[in-house]
């Protein structure tokens, strides 16, 4: 026989499941799943602004067509005839330094970046300024600056605003300003690279105080729907074994729409 | 070279995510992650109130403590050193047929008693009585009914009680009022066995007009918070190769609290 | 406390590890791997040719080059920063019913087609000239016949002359027979469809006798050494996150040698 | 589209498949399979004792019973009524630093020792002495040596032996010699460590110029055929969602026999 041994997320009691101490009967209908997220994974309920600012970092990784790497591994496995469940792992699998991971990657350069400018008596954009500086002369990279396809991320600027409206203003949120000041150091040498989705959340969760550890965790969680529509679509519509190109694709679904209209 | 291939999930243009044609930045802090997920998974926006059980059904699923095959599985992975995404795709891949295949499995046997009944010109309660009684003669079973540890679970009045709000009373939610006539049935043979959450999800599901193949992934996606978490604390708090004991584990973490005192 | 349970497969004694009831340091230079394969996977040990012919199967499957979506899950998953595991892994997922599926799904093929001949009281040419002419007929196909790019898989040849080696000759091995009988029939019709090398080893593992449950498992041993291959070229070789052609690539490794130069 | 690539491991031509470019049909029934493993991961083929050699070190570690987390990640995953691949999957996934990763681990702490020996000028035994009296202030540990269950790994004896039958020997062995040094160092102490069956590999694995790298994979190669058949056990024998107690199982598979009995 081997030892107790305990765990704090979930009591389950006959007739009561508890998450963090909270009755999850309680949570349902009250809080958004975003919020549970949250819960489950710092062991404390966020606020009803930063609840929704969570759903909408959900929302704003729930997927980004057929070209990530996590795409295709799952549409490869589902066309071998799969399972749901092994398909999505699969894709799961995929979300690693490479994909997903400029989200930790970049908090922790804007954390270095707060602690340079500390410890060097600097303003933020000095610090900034010093940064690119060597970026440029060294011929390095900063990860969550800079986007494949996206010159102008549509959802870093709304990120960022629902962000402040969660009470995460620049003078509070000291992650979101030292992003700020990257882009304008970036911008500075003429050559601008914008933050992108995976450096705004980033900066975002760091400033919320969570642990790095899991930020490639909110990716997963996120994406996970993604790639359950992929699979299925895979598997709907397309021949088992094909040749998947990860290029030669185009989207034929629903025209533009906006909310207005269906609402 | 490999032809152009066709997805109708997400259309990827410089500057603009749109999912099934809507802008990913307008989604974002006006839907919640339930809605988005509802939106990606049948290809249209819920109205709000099926949004907020959509999020209902993700939080009553989020974790189930430390027992499922899905939390020992990403455990074992876990404790060999493995990577977040290792860990949490062991997880996903132990929701098949005999985890989480219940709300599945509930909502065709549903759909098929909603079909017998039609047929034999019965009502839904004569068709249920008659259900159980060849369930209890052949001591065959029925998916989505009783549950190893809970008697009355607490998340299914809750999510029936959503259900009603968003619209889906029992005379227009024929799955979930075949559920009722089946616990009537069972009931009435003195030995009841009420739904358990995994067949409410089902029945709900069923009602909402969403395509079966995906009703496990509604389950995956609520899911992987409550792996990542436990993941973290496998990494954290216990030492690598541990022998992990699927029954002699405790609960230690915040006791239990109320919505109310935290916001 | 659960249960004490059992396995059948290895017993661990102190200074003992003994599989299927030998002392694996007694096995160890006395058996190759392909004996030991079948060893734990059917319970005996095979004669010394038939050891060989298990050495052989698994050979001729060992890789197939980039384009299998094995390779390419397994690559995939690599480019993004995954551990060697977790890319062999996303490989094996991709083995299921349209990729190695063939191997038992023939197997089965030809079983019917024994049953079919014996109840009919046909010679197996009778038997199989009536199957390929109700393919032709209905359109429908077989698993284990033709291949993508071989017409005559000299994998195949190869394997059926060790089958012969090892004392499966067609009067003892029925599987092998009623493959030959229906590569016949194919050659009668004009259009001539060889057995392929998937086909093969299925015949050749049923009249060994063993598990069809178990067939696909021999594939994926064999093939576990040519995606650690790929998997270590891929992160040696390419740049992280690159979008991988499953058909634009071409071999660039030692030219064609012989085994006389070597040994 | 996107540009031509390149693999140097088979290349695949009609009728002809060549691997480091030997004809796979040649390869067939005149080389083991541990001798093909050798020649896809290194380049070359082995002569025919490293071959034997090479096929020992897969049969050493096809499998260890019930116990180790590989094989309770794929029965847990099998219990669910996960397919074959996916429950294998689910074991290799669990071959990571902390199970299996001994092998690369031990081969790496070697070879420190023998560059540490050349550059204080130290024989090797001084050396080893030395790393162990550091062990034993610091209370840290090697890996690849003792072992949980066994004091006198039958498997390590025996894979000395084949390596010696192969020209393994110590003079020519530098980190088998260099393991042995260690192995005196700790009898010397008065509290002998032998070395285990994965460092035993990491050494030879060394010694034969492998690439560490590709050491772990050694490993998951030989384990696969072992979780095959423990995935199948768990599938035939027991119920679906049982608990699986890590430590409460026994063996009732056939009773000690010899190789001698039954070829």
């Amino acid at each position: 026989m081997t030892d107790t041994w305990h765990t704090a997320v979930t009591d389950i009691q006959p007739n009561r499941v508890a998450v963090r101490g909270y009755d999850i009967a309680d949570l349902m209908g009250r809080v958004s799943f975003g919020a549970a997220v949250y819960l489950i994974l710092t062991g404390n309920l966020p606020d009803e602004k930063t609840g929704r600012l969570l759903d909408a970092i959900l929302v704003s990784s729930i997927d980004h067509g057929a070209t990530p790497p996590s795409c295709l591994a799952a549409r490869t496995v589902a066309s071998t005839g799969a399972s749901l469940s092994q398909s999505v792992a699969a894709g799961i699998m995929s979300i690693n330094k490479h994909h997903g991971g400029a989200i930790q990657d970049c908090a922790l350069a804007l954390g270095n970046l707060l602690s340079d400018a500390e410890s060097n008596n600097q303003s933020l954009d000095e610090a900034a300024t010093a940064l690119v500086a060597h970026i440029k002369s060294t011929g390095s990279r900063i990860s969550g600056f800079g986007h494949r396809v996206h010159r102008k991320d549509p959802r870093t600027a709304r990120l960022f605003e629902l962000a402040a409206e969660a009470g995460l203003t620049e003078d509070k949120a000291r992650h979101v300003a030292a992003a700020r000041a990257v882009e304008r150091a970036f911008a500075a040498t003429g050559k601008p690279l914008p933050i992108n989705v995976d450096g705004a959340i980033g900066a975002i969760l760091a400033d919320l105080g969570i642990d790095p550890a899991v930020f490639n965790g909110f990716f997963m969680i996120a994406r996970v729907p993604g790639l359950i529509a992929h699979v299925t679509e895979e598997q709907t519509r397309e021949r088992p074994m094909r040749r998947i190109d990860p290029v030669n694709h185009a989207y034929d679904g629903p025209s533009p729409r906006s909310l207005n209209e269906s609402k």
